[in-house]
């Protein structure tokens, strides 16, 4: 609800820049979303071409589009009923490309066999993730149903879990070992929801959001363990995978590790894991395409589940066309191939550099300290003076919030606030998105210096 | 069910089609979705072409798009934060957007006023139908929540409501009288119910599906009266409401009708109706946008209602153009306004045409038995032979499902079976979609009139 003042103050803001009230900046810079094209990320030419020329065929009889994006848009138009992107689809996804995700999975997880009949494309992640806690909610039982969730944990996914009326059941990462899951709090936890709630799954972001840590193979071995130990159903949200940087990380997927721990794992641990094309180097959330792959799941429980799926019909297909074209993007030798390779290392370059730049400047600023961090975003600490929170406290508002507020206000950038996310008492945050251009990023740690240097005079 | 039986068994005729295997149709016929590009019709050229450029703004540069398209177009992107279809919008749709569908409804509705912060856009109209019902379906009541529900009705609304724990409460259209809804019967209905669970809500469809009739303004006037005596909350699916055709038929929408009546019923009835870009001209299933405007909720209920729509993020950006598109097509005098009045002409008159044919043909086979049709679907009764029916009793089926399956094998023509609606005991139906290009539905009226001559020939 935080997001709702911050995103509201901020149309007035941009209105009023229409309007020449006088402020310090031209221009808001929105950085509170796990949204590249909103912060100014570039969409890829080759992802635009092929759905540009499948929605408008004639596109595909003028020699303008590479002759690679003119094929692959031919091929995609075959998986259309009528030869249309118009057309409803079948309910887990144009078949082609349920093969595709599925090809996709066996090749990033080293060979470990991922089946298209396990595979659901859905409209954005998010979607898909709501339908498999659908099934997993039992409303009608005594205890509601829990499941276990980090802290912080991306706010969307709390409410999703809360609105269907299950508990959530906090596991706190460690903030000082770098935002780590740590098995031994997870049967804290556990324990915690003993005569309060019946848990059910265990939730896992990785790598994370809103704090940015990228899991070792080691540390999802003994989730595993320990899912199988308490007979949990896990949930894995994997949309960042490709936002992974820095040495000595490195995505492994759930999926992965689970096939390589071997029978009896392998067989029984009961997985959802989920991507999307909203993240990464396609960054195309406005096309809503996502998927889940489920493994281990009783056939009884895949059919309710294409059931559910079925009740809306399909995905929308150019989101699907997006997963698509996520799943096998140009290779070498392709003509679309040498744009591509300098548009993603563009992006990833940037990327590297932002988060260089980030640790640095923020870690110099007084009262912040940010944890290493090796995925989309960093949720740095901010330690506010006593006259701060007080001032919070008058306002009726949390301390981050009304720093978030604050710097809108002042600065025109929009981060938001680690309360929205859930974090340890007494401990404020802010999150922002670093998939951005470099200068962009630049702009924001400009404004939030001279920002935070001015707040920690005015409250000190 | 019996759609996934057909729709598997199409899939292995069209492999057997391309492995030639002897056939006596070299191409499988499916008119059994309600999905114009499906069954060949064409998309709008205005639609496609400014779509196409807002996904790849290059396209903008070129003279080869009419300029009203890139006019279009980039006002559309000026909607869209970071100038990109790839982020997301707000929770409710794109502001800009939103404006215009409660400008297109005040219009539609003769000046009966329309308000923005009512409107919710989504990926399609069963999203929001699903959602809107998530709000009333009480789980933990003693007494399940009962939803009254045409008979027949478009089944996947059905497995929305069963699927929600709730219970459908069958009210019979009347089949002799047009598939008329008469108000004693939702009286009667309204009784059965009693002890069983407990009617929160009425469900209509207007046009119809599967039977394609149009209500009259007295119609909906009772309805009306009805739900308010009763306190029922109204749920008016209007997604074929472009699709009307025939002398003495025009729709009229809920909306409308409610806000003639005047107070108090004006300002107390309790309406959410629902619109889409899947259906009427554009028919763009596939992009996923829809609609449902809400009148005379409780705020708090809608504030709700928006935390539920923001579990998942936001409708596909280009659904919710593809809506932005329907709600304001080119006018006379804009460039694109000759092509798109042909091609919708086009469609217009082949949907006259296909009603008029099937209504003959149909009719002057032995055992149909087809209603006068105003909408964009056929059902006509099928009185099967004894000798048909024991036969379909035999391989377990319902009796109009085996003649589908038939249909299938022996002309490649996909209906559905009335058993998937629901139906009067002891009556069969197939529906069959008649928004298909001229050509397309003399074909299927030829393979269907010497397959059902056959048919009986065989069972009598
Ligand atoms: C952890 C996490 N999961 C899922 C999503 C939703 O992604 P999608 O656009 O695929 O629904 C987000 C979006 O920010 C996210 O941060
Ligand atoms: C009566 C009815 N309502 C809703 C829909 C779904 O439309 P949408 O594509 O907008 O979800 C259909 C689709 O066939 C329908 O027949």
């Amino acid at each position: 609800m935080k997001q709702l003042v911050l995103a509201r103050r901020a149309s007035q803001i941009k209105v009023e820049l229409t309007q020449r009230v006088r402020k310090p900046y031209k221009e808001v810079i929105d950085v509170s979303w796990g949204d590249p094209h909103k912060a100014g990320v570039k969409p890829l030419s080759f992802v635009r071409q092929v759905i540009a020329a499948c929605l408008y065929p004639q596109l595909l009889n003028s020699d303008r589009l590479p002759v690679d994006v003119r094929q692959r848009a031919q091929s995609l138009l075959k998986g259309c009923d009528g030869g249309s992107v118009g057309s409803y689809t079948a309910t887990r996804g144009i078949s082609e490309i349920v093969h595709r995700v599925s090809e996709f999975i066996t090749r990033r997880d080293g060979g470990a066999p991922s089946y298209p009949e396990n595979i659901f494309i859905s409209p954005g992640s998010q979607w898909a993730l709501r339908n498999i806690l659908n099934v997993l909610v039992n409303s009608e039982a005594s205890h509601r149903t829990g499941v276990l969730t980090p802290m912080p944990c991306y706010s969307v996914s709390l409410m999703s879990i809360r609105g269907l009326g299950a508990v959530t059941v906090p596991y706190n990462l460690r903030e000082e070992q770098g935002w780590e899951l740590q098995v031994e709090e997870l049967h804290r936890a556990l324990e915690s929801a003993k005569g309060v709630c019946d848990p059910v799954a265990l939730y896992v972001i990785n790598p994370g959001n809103p704090a940015g840590y990228v899991q070792s193979r080691k540390s999802i071995q003994e989730v595993i363990q320990f899912v199988s130990e308490k007979r949990l159903f896990l949930l894995a949200d994997e949309v960042y995978q490709d936002c992974v940087h820095g040495e000595n990380s490195e995505f492994v997927s759930y999926k992965r590790v689970l096939a390589e721990m071997g029978p009896p794992l392998s067989d029984t641990v009961e997985l959802a894991s989920f991507h999307s094309a909203s993240k990464g180097f396609l960054g195309e959330c406005g096309l809503r395409g996502g998927y889940v792959e489920l493994v281990n799941l009783d056939p009884a429980v895949k059919k309710y589940i294409y059931k559910l799926f079925s009740t809306d019909a399909c995905a929308p297909v150019l989101g699907q066309f997006a997963l698509d074209l996520m799943m096998k993007p140009p290779q070498p030798g392709d003509p679309s191939y040498p744009l591509y390779s300098v548009e993603t290392q563009h992006i990833r370059t940037a990327l590297v550099h932002n988060v260089k730049r980030v640790l640095e400047v923020v870690n110099n600023l007084p009262g912040f300290c940010c944890q290493p961090v090796k995925g989309a975003f960093v949720f740095p600490r901010l330690h506010l003076p006593p006259k701060a929170i007080q001032k919070a406290k008058e306002m009726g508002m949390q301390p981050d919030a009304f720093y978030c507020i604050r710097l809108l206000e002042e600065a025109s950038v929009i981060v938001s606030p680690g309360c929205d996310y859930g974090q340890k008492e007494g401990t404020h945050h802010i999150r922002f998105h670093i998939m951005t251009p470099e200068d962009t990023m630049e702009e924001v740690l400009r404004r939030l210096s001279s920002f935070h240097t001015q707040f920690m005079k005015d409250f000190s």
